[in-house]
């Protein structure tokens, strides 16, 4: 248990996290920062904290961790700002779901202090957004990837593990670079291919809308994500995003010969493929 | 209400016609078909129906209303053998995904005879398949169009689309060839899109099992459909399937060029656009 926990933010992540830190008693405190006066003056009304701060050296006073959750083009910057005042020893982490960049800036500011910082991944988002949707069982049987740098101590790794633990995911351990070519395959590029069909069908609103059934609604669902925060995701994982969109093409490529050949064999061998995969994974009811 | 109804084929959709059928009590008998000795057996002991046949003579004998379930590249033959048999004045429709070749089949085998052909397509499919999965409730709030041709008397018409509304379906009418257009927008690409996506990531199996979210989950779920079936609706619509194909590709190349060119604003639009698309359907909770 951590004597006082401030989270960065009060989005749906970070909202979730309060309300899950508080639901699991994993902190005696619990502060939140806001950078605006009216999303605190939200904060102080819907979610359960001990104080709301909009200023970041008042929110990190007496804390012994700390959570950023904000877009992750801001993450670096807020790091900055933290890593002077952050408290003797204590250990900051981030939600950002690209992580290279950020580490690296990480690496640099920590270096000389007490204080800590590992980056986390909890694969818990939605394509809903905003406190008005937090939620406390976010985190349950998800996956979290944290990315220690090798120079990181096993005591704050394992601190790290175990809040993630607690909060019901299932944790993982990978080197941010690792993490970010891994992230631009299984969340980026599905997030990208979304966006994509939902882009190419958007003329055909109306028709759409009374004609789609459940196989569109599936498909396109995350790619009704916050444009803003998915622009700084893709933006900052893209290079690994557009080897990703190779393979993805490669594989159009194959099925649209496919298609225009009529070999059903091959079509329903590529299907075949396809289905295999989708069954592999796990988190379906 | 029907005196009787045959319904062709226990797999998903025609299993859970019966049990919807016998929920509502749109029907006084329920017969099914089903071609082989193991199915048969197998529905008489799972299914709530009057008789089982496996002969289509027995099975149409005495129906004013019959239902074919098979898959799509099939419902061609199986008109071809119940036109001559089917009971005078009754009503003949299909549950296929493509229209424009059944109905045009259909319109000369029925066009000298008293019992009428109606297409119809209940979009109320799954990833899932079988008798297994089963589901009276698979109706509610989906869209379900019929495709009568010019020629279909209004009466056959008003009784098919009431059928369909008593189980809870939202119908629509639409000619065939336009219903085959708007279902490779808004159906069968989607399910190419989401196969392509599978396809492209299936070498990383374990990583993905692993490490993906709900995003992955829910972009793939569709491409976990059954291939057989998936290969004769993909083929049977092929034409129309490669021209939104064609459009899906044209999103594509905009995509790639805005990445490739961190044009940031671009793509928060682009993305906006698409989130935009999302948001105008209907059917998320």
């Amino acid at each position: 248990m951590f004597e006082q926990v401030t989270v960065i933010g009060p989005g749906l992540l970070g909202s979730s996290l309060v309300l899950a830190i508080q639901e699991r008693g994993l902190a005696k405190k619990v502060v939140i920062w806001a950078r605006s006066e009216k999303t605190a003056e939200k904060t102080r009304k819907k979610l359960p904290v001990d104080r709301v701060e909009q200023d970041l050296e008042n929110s990190v006073q007496g804390s012994d961790f700390v959570v950023i959750c904000t877009p992750v083009e801001t993450i670096a910057a807020i790091l900055k700002k933290i890593a002077p005042i952050a408290e003797d020893d204590s250990i900051v982490t981030d939600v950002g779901s690209v992580k290279a960049l950020i580490c690296q800036e990480a690496k640099n500011l920590f270096k000389s202090i007490s204080a800590s910082f590992i980056g986390s991944h909890p694969m818990a988002g939605s394509e809903k957004s905003g406190m008005e949707n937090a939620d406390p069982k976010l985190f349950i049987n998800q996956p979290c990837i944290i990315t220690p740098l090798a120079s990181e101590e096993e005591l704050g790794i394992d601190k790290l593990l175990n809040f993630w633990t607690e909060l019901g995911m299932v944790t993982y351990r990978l080197g941010p670079k690792e993490h970010d070519q891994k992230m631009a395959l299984f969340s980026h590029l599905p997030h990208l291919v979304s966006s994509i069909l939902s882009h190419s069908i958007s003329s055909h609103t109306e028709d759409a809308r009374q004609l789609s059934g459940q196989g569109l609604r599936d498909t396109v669902r995350i790619s009704g994500g916050d444009p803003n925060l998915w622009t700084g995701i893709l933006s900052e994982n893209k290079n690994n995003l557009l080897e990703s969109l190779d393979k993805f093409e490669e594989s159009l490529k194959v099925a649209r010969s496919i298609l225009t050949g009529q070999q059903r064999k091959s079509l329903c061998s590529f299907l075949e493929e396809a289905a295999q995969f989708k069954k592999s994974l796990k988190g379906y009811e």
